[in-house]
């Protein structure tokens, strides 16, 4: 009963993140039953951090400013030990944007990545072949064991978006079989599937669970959607309806995943 | 046939705004049939002011360099008396956020403070028990004298949204019954709330009728997107269309409000 | 079939554009089958030019900072040899941002100047009765002459959205019949136009072609999506359908423009 959960806990998740999907960042998020909050001003990330219940960071438009805050933000929740979770939007595309991701990836706190296979790459030392935010890298299985070392050596959970999805912990790897093409022809889908990272980390204390359920309830909400759309637009508008009237019996119905 | 008045004279709203609700602020201010225009560059507000009709400051994102560029902008304003609306989001959750709104808040020129009850017991100086973006503030009697009170000192139109809205000046207080609670499903209800005060204070003298009519249009516009909408996405694609189609009669026909 | 072949070849576009209709762009440009980076960070243009195929610049909600990645990007680009579009938001509006428009019209390498005429009579030097975003300026043979003039002068190709859309070359004129009055009630159409340049731009070596096709599909997309909207937000959303499943089949049929 983890959508009930959220819909009744409302968790407030604090994101810094791009300025262009941040809108529809905020939008999942609300439409999930949590409260979203956009702040990206230095001087206020302890004061967020003592109000919320995750925080998820985007580096899509990002600069030293914003990095800044980041950086500040990471052991301001680190500190109280309140989840992270990290978008690390085309990492290997340029070196200003590798340094900057890598200084955040170097502080303890971050307890999910989410990325695309490229970027994923990237963050445990393979070469992404990145182009810009799109993903050309094909998973194979020695990226599943790079990956799970990197999980293992950092406690992290690795969620890789794309036709499937793969959730990586030290432990046990998901391979997630919903979704629908569509999400591909719309901008942001990466970027809400971090947002919905950050809200099932806001009622889950178990964070793969947490990112296994993040990703299902976006790719059935997806696969809903594409049912009545005509197009990338009413797409995103549909969307945005299917994850506002989402339910655990969507879930439990539709999920189609295996742990391996 | 106020906003028949609007949709012939097509003033020009000024906003500096966050980046998380300003296409939908934008699109909203012209769907009146005002024009938009949203810039935050320091050296352009006084060029700004002299065209515009109008000023929305919202602090959503708000950090020191835009709220450089608020201050000059609202002496830019006061000096020619052009009216401005402060909504001075999450006002309350952190010290640097207080300290940037006050310190918009002590000069002279802004006429309407659009604000949810949490933000705006912050203003007239009660605790708000914010957190984030939403309130959970409820308002009593002791609130509504304490708002009439610094409605009289600072001569400020007080527009405050939630289930009930508030128009709160020195001399009367009108309560607004419409509205939809899908309003509150999406982000930037309130900071559309405040481009309708900026649309409406474009061509009313009187700011308490601008903010009374700004709030009334809104809610009339939810209600009419809410009749067709199946989730958050179709709803806010109907908001914008209802307020596109939107007119003066609508507002007689279904306007549910009492002035005490 | 240069719609199929964009879908097929999926060009980059890279944007340094204004935080209001960054959304909107960067779905346009994917709905056409090219990818999307926003990326302002003035780091990384060296890196984002190498793997573009081009760059669609902005002005809306410019600053010195972002001023500066603009003329860092276009040194980049121009010395590779790959297309630039300039979009001269709200040029005439101030004085702050006709310098920063100026500089950037200064250097070598922008191809096309896509903007609406009054911002393009600025552009050429004549009056441009700028307020805000949208244009008041009406065309007319001298200004022709003087647009043509620019364009011998500079090589560049200029691209005037309005009622009518201009595409002018040194050698010839094209005058656009399509186009739906709706896109003028939402915020972005002619930021959209800008990146539908950089799209075509991605895929045709001659630039007076990729305007004229630009600006035709966008315009026909506009009249498809109005046939099935019944306000400015469902308009919104019918356009980027109609985007998405536009085909070179559908220009074919219904573009309505001749070369004077």
């Amino acid at each position: 009963m983890i959508i009930k959960t959220i819909r009744e806990k409302n968790p407030l998740i604090h994101h810094i993140t791009n300025y262009v999907t941040v809108n529809d960042c905020a939008n999942v998020t609300i439409a999930m039953g949590a409260s979203a909050a956009m702040a990206d001003f230095y001087e206020e990330q302890a004061d967020f951090a003592k109000i919320s219940s995750a925080l998820v960071l985007n580096t899509g438009t990002i600069n030293q400013s914003i990095a800044n805050s980041m950086l500040k933000a990471i052991r301001e929740y680190a500190l109280i030990n309140k989840p992270i979770i990290l978008d690390p939007v085309a990492l290997g595309v340029s070196r200003a944007r590798d340094e900057i991701n890598f200084n955040l990836l170097d502080l303890q706190g971050i307890k999910i990545i989410k990325a695309n296979a490229s970027e994923m790459a990237s963050v445990i030392g393979l070469d992404g072949k990145a182009r810009g935010v799109d993903s050309t890298f094909v998973i194979n299985d020695d990226f599943l064991i790079q990956a799970q070392k990197y999980a293992t050596k950092t406690k992290r959970i690795l969620a890789i978006t794309g036709k499937i999805d793969y959730i990586i912990s030290a432990e046990k790897i998901a391979k997630i079989y919903n979704g629908s093409a569509m999400a591909a022809k719309i901008t942001g889908a990466g970027c809400m599937c971090a947002s919905m990272c950050g809200v099932f980390s806001g009622v889950l204390e178990d964070k793969f669970q947490a990112s296994l359920y993040a990703l299902l309830s976006f790719d059935i909400a997806s696969e809903i959607a594409q049912e009545s759309s005509s197009g990338s637009g009413s797409f995103r508008v549909n969307l945005l309806d299917a994850l506002s009237n989402l339910s655990d019996t969507d879930i439990e119905k539709r999920a189609k995943y295996e742990i391996i």
